[in-house]
C-alpha cells in the first residue's frame, strides 16, 4: 500500500561512481546491487509511508563485512540504512535521503544454542519463526511475536513486543546482548551471558529500540524458554469495554501469569462474523492463552473465570486441546483481513499506542467516538494486558483528504495516550511516522536523546530521518 | 571497616569558600554542611574501598532543589557525587576528586502509588523498606531486595537485584521510568507510566547502572506486584555442588517459577552450625521459596523435590507456614554473621561475579581451590537461579600482605568469570573497585561508554573515578 516513491532526495554530495567503486573492492559483485526494483523494495516497509530508495543495496555475510561497508560509507559520508525484511511499520527503512541500505538477510546463521543456559546467539537476519523451528527439538522457544516473521535484529532495532508480552516481556527484556557496527566501523559487543550484570552502562538496551540510528545490530543474543508442559487457550465475552479491562487489571494484579490477553471490540467481532460466517455475539472479546503445567494452567483459569464473572462476563471457553484452541482462536486470527474486508478496496493504516491500563478502557472509548466523529472506520485488537493496543484504519490510498483525516485522527490518538500517562507507540516505534510526537511524550529527555545520538553518529549517517528529524 | 580516610585530592582549582557562598545563596543553611564527621560518613560505603571525604554535603528538599546545587557545581566546576544511605560496596560514594556530596535522605516521599497499575512513583531517598511498608495494606509489594534497606535510587543508580531477582528480575526490569538531573542542571524524565514503549532511546535503562557518573536520580516510577496469595519454603541438601547447580538448570528449564533460590556452600553451612549450634549436614544446600496460590506453590515444591531427586537431593523440607518457613531460612539469614564469626576479628570483604548457570559449579569450584591455594577463608552463599554468587572474604584489616592478596585473589575471581562468558560483578557495580575488569569485559564496547559519559558529562564531574578511572 505503500505511496509512490518519492523523488530521490540528495542532501549530501554523495560522488555515487566512487562509493560504488569502493563498494566493489570491499565486497563480491553478487553482494552489491543498484537494479531499480531492489532498491524500491528496500526503500519501503509494510506501512503507509512513502517509499524511498537507497542509491545502492548491498548484502554482507560477516560483521566483518559490514564494518567494511561501514567505513566505506564514513569515507564517502554515505548514510547506512539497516534492511530484516522489511515489516516495519512506520517508515523505518525509507532512504529518506539516499545511501546504502545494508540488508542483512545473508548472515541468517543460528551460531550458537546453550539448551542449559537459555540463551541463543544469532545473525541479525535470522526470523523468529526460523529460530523457534531451530530449536523446537530442544524443548525451547524464543516467545516474542509480533505477527509478522521478522528477522530478530529488526525487532531488536524496534524494540518489538507483540501478543506474548505480558507474560514474557518485549525485545527490551530478552535480548541479552548485542553484536553492534558503530558509524565508523568499529565493531562492539554488549551484554553478555551472565543472567544479570552491574557492570558499566547497558549498552544492550540503548541499541534495542534505537531502529539503526546509532549502529548496525548484525548478531544477537537471546533469552530461551522451556516450551511449556501444557497450554491452554479461553474466550469470553463481556458487556462492555469497562467490564473486559476491569476484567484484565484484576487478573494481572492477582498476578496470574497469563501469556496472552487480547482485546477485539464489537466491530471487530462484527467483522468476524461476516468474513468468517459465523455467529460469534457481537460483544467485546477477551482472548486468553496460558501457559504452564495441566494443573496451573487449569487453576489460572479457574480464577480468571471467577475474577471476570465478577464483571458480568460470559461464554466462558476453555481449551487444552491443540485443535480446539485453535478454533477459540480463530477469530483473533481471521481479525486482520475480516477488518479489511469490511470496506473492500480499502488499505490498512496500522497505528498502536500503550497507555496504563487502568487508562485502557477511558482510551479506547475516546478513540471510537473519535472514529466515529471523523467518519473513519478502523478495527480494534489489542494486547490488553500491557495497555497496548491497534488500530487498522480503512482509507482508500488514492483520496488524499481522507489520508489528511487518518493522519489527524493518529495525531489526537498520540496526544490521547500520552495525555493518560501512556505512549504514542508501545511497539511499532517511532521511524518517520511519529517524530511529531516524541517531543510530547518525552520533553527535554529528546534534548539528552540527541547527545547520545551525537555522540555515536556525529555526521547523522546511520538512518538519518528516523526517531529525530535529520 | 573502611581504611582510614586519604588524604584529600585536589586535582581540581576548586574554589571552596566561594563555592559553599553559592551554595548558600541557593539552600537554607541546615541544607548544607561542611562538618567533619558528616562529610566523612559521606565519603565512605559499607566496602573496604579507602574513605575519600567530599569538600561539602547537601541535602536537597526537590529535584528542583538538585538541579540549582548542579548549576551551582557547573559555575564553580565542582564534582557531584550522589549519596543514598552508603550501603554500597564498590567505594561508589567516596568523593576520589572532591566536590559535593548529594544526601538523597530527605527526598523520601512516596509520591503516588497506582494500585490499578501496579506502579509507584518515590523520591530517590525512598528507602525499599519503607516503600513496602507504605504499600503492603494495599497489598501490594516492591520484590526487589539487595540485603540492605538501600535507596530506590541508589538502588536504581547500581542497577540492585539481590535474592528474588530469579523470578522478578533486577532493578533494569522494575524501573518504569526515572527523573534525572544532568550535570548541567537540566531536569529530563524518562520513560513512563505504560507498561511498554517503543518511542525513542530507552533513557532509563542508561541511567539504572550508571553509578551517578551520567545524572543524579531524583525520583524512580517502579513496578509493584500484588502480594501473592500463598508463600512456601523449602531446603535441600546436595551431595555436591554440581548436583545442586544441576537440579537449579532442570527447575529454570522446566520453567518453574521460582521465586528464590539460595546456594550455601559447606564452608558456610559448618559456619552455621557453630554461630547458631545447630546440627545441620554440612553439605551444600539450597534455600527456596515459592510464590502463587496455594495449590501452585505445592505444585511447584512438587517439581522441584522430583528434580532434585534425580540429582541425589535429601532431607528436603517444606513449609506453607510463616514461622515454619523462618525456621528452615534461618540458615541462610544467619549466613553473614555466622560467617564472619568463623574468623574473630576478621573483617569482611564482599565481593560477587555472575556467570551462565551451567559455567556455575565449575566457576565455584575452581574458585575455592583458589581460594585454598590462596590461604584464604571465604563462606559463599549464592542466587544460583541466576549464576550469581557471593564471597565475604575475612581478612585482617591491618595485615596489608593479606589485603594484597584478597586483591590478586577478587582480579582472578572476575577474570575466571568473564572468561567463562560471565561478568565481573552480578550486582554490586564497578565503582572504584572494578574499573580494572571493564575493558576485560566489554572491550571496545567501553570506548563507546566513555563517548556517552563525554556527552553528557563533558567535563566529567559526574561522580568522577567510578566506572571508568577519571
Amino acid at each position: 500500500m505503500n505511496a509512490p516513491a518519492a523523488p530521490q532526495k540528495a542532501p549530501r554530495n554523495l560522488d555515487l561512481p566512487a562509493l560504488l567503486a569502493a563498494l566493489g573492492e570491499t565486497l563480491p559483485p553478487d553482494q552489491i546491487s543498484t537494479n531499480a526494483g531492489i532498491r524500491d523494495r528496500h526503500g519501503r516497509d509494510e506501512s503507509y509511508h512513502a517509499t524511498e530508495m537507497p542509491d545502492v543495496v548491498v548484502f554482507p555475510h560477516s560483521t566483518e563485512e559490514v564494518a567494511a561497508i561501514a567505513r566505506v560509507a564514513q569515507r564517502f559520508q554515505a548514510p547506512l540504512i539497516p534492511f530484516g525484511v522489511g515489516t516495519s511499520l512506520e517508515g523505518h527503512v525509507a532512504a529518506t535521503h539516499g545511501g546504502i541500505s545494508v540488508d542483512m538477510g545473508r548472515m541468517n546463521k543460528v551460531i550458537e544454542v546453550n539448551a542449559a543456559d537459555l540463551d541463543v546467539m544469532v545473525e541479525a537476519g535470522v526470523t523468529r519463526k526460523q529460530l523457534n523451528a531451530f530449536i523446537k527439538d530442544q524443548g525451547l522457544f524464543f516467545p516474542i511475536d509480533p505477527g509478522a516473521d521478522a528477522t530478530l535484529g529488526g525487532m531488536s532495532a524496534t524494540r518489538a513486543s507483540g501478543t506474548n508480552a505480558v507474560r514474557y516481556g518485549t525485545m527490551r527484556e530478552n535480548v541479552l546482548g548485542l553484536t553492534v557496527v558503530l558509524a565508523d566501523g568499529r565493531i562492539i559487543r554488549t551484554g553478555g551471558r551472565a543472567r544479570k550484570s552491574a557492570a558499566g552502562y547497558d549498552l544492550t538496551r540503548l541499541f534495542v529500540g534505537s531502529e539503526g540510528t546509532l549502529g548496525i545490530i548484525t548478531e544477537v543474543r537471546l533469552r530461551l524458554y522451556g516450551i511449556p508442559e501444557a497450554m491452554a487457550s479461553a474466550t469470553a465475552n463481556f458487556p462492555d469495554i469497562g467490564a473486559a479491562v476491569n476484567t484484565v487489571i484484576q487478573v494481572i494484579q492477582s498476578g496470574i501469569p497469563v501469556a496472552r490477553i487480547e482485546l477485539i471490540d464489537e466491530v471487530q467481532i462484527d467483522a468476524i462474523n461476516r468474513y468468517s460466517k459465523l455467529d460469534l455475539p457481537v460483544r467485546p472479546t477477551l482472548f486468553f492463552e496460558f501457559h504452564g503445567s495441566e494443573a496451573g494452567v487449569a487453576e489460572q483459569s479457574e480464577s480468571v473465570k471467577a475474577i471476570g464473572e465478577e464483571f458480568g462476563m460470559s461464554d466462558f471457553a476453555w481449551s487444552l486441546k491443540p485443535e480446539e484452541r485453535s478454533r477459540l482462536w480463530q477469530a483473533r486470527h481471521d481479525a486482520f483481513y475480516a477488518g479489511l474486508a469490511l470496506r473492500p478496496g480499502a488499505k490498512g493504516c496500522p497505528t498502536d499506542v500503550c497507555v496504563p491500563i487502568s487508562r485502557l478502557a477511558d482510551c479506547i472509548l475516546e478513540t471510537k467516538e473519535d472514529l466515529i466523529a471523523t467518519g473513519l472506520l478502523a478495527p480494534l485488537v489489542g494486547h490488553v494486558g500491557d495497555g497496548n493496543f491497534h488500530l487498522n484504519i480503512l482509507l482508500d490510498p488514492d483520496n488524499a483528504a481522507e489520508f489528511a483525516r487518518v493522519k489527524d485522527f493518529t495525531g489526537r490518538l498520540a496526544h490521547r495516550a500520552i495525555a493518560m500517562g501512556g505512549t504514542c507507540t508501545g511497539e511499532h516505534g517511532i521511524g518517520s511516522g511519529k517524530i511529531a510526537f516524541l517531543e510530547a511524550e518525552h520533553g527535554a529527555a529528546v534534548a539528552a536523546m540527541r547527545q547520545l545520538k551525537a555522540a555515536l553518529d556525529p555526521d547523522n549517517r546511520m538512518n538519518p530521518g528516523k526517531i529525530f528529524r535529520a
